[in-house]
């Protein structure tokens, strides 16, 4: 059986509740050779007091000390690359390259640099200075453990022990527990086993990276709305997701969660007569590039119907049934797909192409596009815009510009929406109309582009409005911006001098710190 | 009947279930002279498709036309000031003068004037740009109904149509549902004749400002969780923040409590040694201030058994007995603090003063002293810090320092907590010790003060974890930072340059916006 990461050792699981095993997916064979516990409450709620001990510690520790944890982290990651890589290659059935190696494995190394720089600079805890009535306020670490689940389709950029939540609550200050996810949960062990290495290395406190791999629905729910745990971070499905957020918000602690999105494309009707054949290229490849497993797939393309709209559809029917199945991450994963298709079908939905599980090794299903009148979308706008997490979109053809409008407005909460238009200026006025109703569903806006890729960026906003995540104030990915989420408001009224942060002292501590003095912002000294 | 204001017009409420007069706290008596209706749903209804027209109204125009609206709300305000600090006189019985026509109306205005300067300057929205990827994200409106329901304790200051939600909702772009507060209609209604005034002379949509009075609880529950509400504040009890923060969570709809708090105040031994006298007057002060009708009132005192803190509670207790009752609000206060007094005693606090309704012509409660030991509070520290919302303190006389320490780590999340201590240096180890707990406790950490009085500053926080608010991340009251609170993070991917709001072009809009272009905070162009 596989060792728990607690309090800063490999330990036994005690008294585990049963325990699994990882599936490869591109054979669908369980991956017998590890075995994983799923742990006892008695064993997370140990964690959990590990995790607010040392949540005391790393709060008498300067930030710079986060910084040089996540970094060397970074560099232990960066050097295992290979061995991550196929780990969980083998787990997942990405590919090691370019996926795995070239791309996630980097982008994970350079979120953890991002927040190691965040955390070094400080400017993200906005600290504020009011010498005239000598109130000072700033950001710092909420005091509890961060728990985060990670989801299944990023090994690494959105693990719970490597990925975005880890890492901007650990630049915050925070403690974090994370739970594995059962798809990969050797990957994961790696990367606890590196994180523990920097933890150690680095003098941080014991528990300040803590890794379980999996307990029961029951425990979840315990876990978030433990006295202990200061706030959680949640990446996955919307079921999973509202089940926790109703635990932690009756105990009321924050949960950030992103929980899913179909990231419609409005293709107005200059675009399409401009460039027809382009987009539906585009849409096709952000459709079925990671056989659609993003959250940031488009599932729902909506444009005015005609002649240039059938072509469009011809095209990407066309690109579809030539395209193979990719490799899904879970039979669990394949199963969903394949009741969401259902589910749009019975909604109304007509199947143009795949529709079907595919006939490989591999859990797989066929890339497919359904499509369906704006009439009919709007008779059921919730059932034909749920969800279907793989190589699946819908196409919907309005009637009119006003009926586009009219389905717009009828969209959940999403990630992103994108609006093509023509590049003459034709479209503008129905832009402008659009726009301002998408613009209050989405958390990013998009033109002329399809919404996969989601770059690192201070600009970012990997978040929405509700059900797409729990709150439309903040983002998931990007620095500084993501890291206030794991973090609480510190007001200091008439502290003396010597026991505020160092932020917060008349001098400028790195002189670079940027910092709102009397209200304006500088980097001089107060 | 008086009439609500609905869609940019006072209107006779139509149909209302029921109605309900104001009463003169001073007097106890009915003020019969005016009948406000108690709107039903479909009314409730009607207002909220107002206000989410008024939201896509405003997200059309320049931050400069929210500023300018809440800065002619402000002259008119001013203009006001007898005959508003009148009506609040009669409804609440807080002084005309220095209370309301000195301070809280000042305050008020003051508020109103910051809330204008930061719509106007845009820093609150933090824009960013990233001009190599092309993305940029600012905070911006949420579209939708902000929904404010204010609190007995502040007729203008936090008032649901004038107060700081208020501000910063407007502020941030938002259109504002108010609920009056019951205890004070009439102000309430001329702030909203002014507001709506100012709303009309500057050209703001029918629908940015709207007031009932109010309805039943299962329509206030329907009101928070309607989808075109956006976002909720609510300052008042702790029950009835938790009942709507339940039906806003399930919604998924942002709300921003601030429910109660007993504000601890923590006197180390060599302060006691050094000044015991002195901070008995300030206790007594702070306790008795507005009949200890504040938010901030300090509740809980702390300090080790000895003959100092005997001497500290004998001069309270002197003091606390010849302080007349103040006016409380409303009779169902004055219940709700003799029914508090009473749950204290029964869990073993001992009386020393007070403890009795005043025998006098308005509804007042006599200043309330109590005491218990550390060990006592330790076996049930839920009980004994429950807020008594009137002129009521309890003294904790702890064994030890240790004992000290563990009553901070007993204590649920407060608004402030306050630590006094001596001037040589002899307290700062213990210092040291227990602001380590007493930090993840609270939002504001004083030193040697009383918590009362709440600076209207950039660096106030006026939060703090749950149960004193719902999220430890936020403030109530300070600009530029209470005015994300009702914000949206938008994030503009590829967005053509003349479709991004100004603040995103390349040109700075104003030279002095402050902007994070390509991580670097900025007023210059991008």
């Amino acid at each position: 059986m596989q060792k728990i990461l607690f309090n800063g050792s490999w330990t036994e699981s005690e008294n585990p509740a049963s325990q699994f095993h990882a599936v490869n997916p591109s054979i669908q064979e369980e991956i017998s050779e590890r075995a994983f516990p799923e742990s006892s409450w008695e064993e997370i709620e140990r964690m959990v007091d590990a995790a607010f001990e040392a949540s005391e510690a790393l709060f008498e520790l300067a930030p710079g000390a986060y910084a040089d944890f996540l970094d060397c982290y970074a560099d232990k990651i960066e050097a295992a690359n290979e061995q991550l890589a196929a780990a969980a290659h083998e787990e997942t059935g990405l590919p090691v390259a370019p996926r795995l190696a070239e791309v996630e494995i980097p982008r994970t190394i350079n979120q953890l640099r991002q927040a190691a720089a965040a955390a070094r600079s400080g400017d993200w805890a906005r600290p504020t200075l009011d010498t005239e009535t000598n109130i000072h306020s700033i950001h710092g670490p909420l005091g509890g453990a961060v728990v985060v689940f990670g989801p299944n389709n990023f090994p690494f950029a959105y693990n719970g022990i490597a990925g975005g939540d880890f890492a901007s609550a650990i630049a915050a200050g925070n403690p974090v527990i994370a739970k594995a996810h059962p798809a990969h949960p050797y990957t994961t062990q790696l990367l606890a086993e590196l994180a523990q290495e920097a933890a150690t290395e680095k003098g941080m406190p014991n528990g300040t990276v803590q890794l379980f791999y999996g307990t029961t629905p029951e425990n979840g729910l315990k876990l978030v709305a433990h006295p202990k745990v200061a706030a959680v971070g949640f990446t996955g499905s919307r079921p999973g997701g509202l089940a926790l957020k109703e635990a932690a918000d009756k105990a009321g602690t924050p949960i950030y969660l992103e929980m899913s999105s179909v990231n419609p494309v409005f293709v107005l009707p200059g675009a399409l007569h401009e460039r027809w054949s382009e987009i539906a290229t585009e849409l096709h490849g952000s459709c079925t590039l990671g056989a659609g497993q993003f959250c940031t797939k488009p599932g729902l393309v909506v444009m005015q119907e005609g002649k240039k709209a059938n072509d469009l559809i011809e095209e990407m029917s066309e690109s579809f049934s030539q395209t193979p199945a990719g490799i899904l991450l879970t039979g669990g994963g394949l199963e969903a797909v394949s009741k969401a298709v259902e589910q749009l079908k019975d909604a109304g939905a007509e199947l143009q192409v795949g529709g079907k599980v595919a006939d490989t090794a591999h859990f797989g299903y066929e890339p497919t596009l359904l499509k369906i009148s704006g009439d009919a979308f709007l008779e059921n706008p919730a059932a034909l815009q749920s969800e279907a997490f793989g190589p699946v979109c819908l196409v919907v053809l309005a009637k009119n510009f006003t009926q586009m409008k009219a389905i717009a407005f009828a969209l959940e909460g999403n990630l992103t929406g994108s609006i093509y238009s023509d590049s003459h200026g034709g479209d503008e006025p129905s832009y402008a109309e659009l726009a301002k109703t998408l613009r209050t569903k989405v958390g990013r806006l998009l033109n002329d582009k399809v919404p996969t890729g989601v770059a690192v960026s201070p600009s970012m906003n990997h978040g929405g409005p509700y059900p797409a995540t729990g709150h439309p104030g903040f983002t998931a990915v990007g620095f500084p911006a993501s890291v206030i989420r794991f973090s609480a408001l510190h007001s200091y009224d008439n502290v003396r001098e010597h026991r505020l942060p160092l932020a917060l002292r008349k001098k400028n501590p790195s002189g670079s710190l940027n910092r709102l003095v009397n209200g304006k912002w500088t980097t001089a000294d107060a």
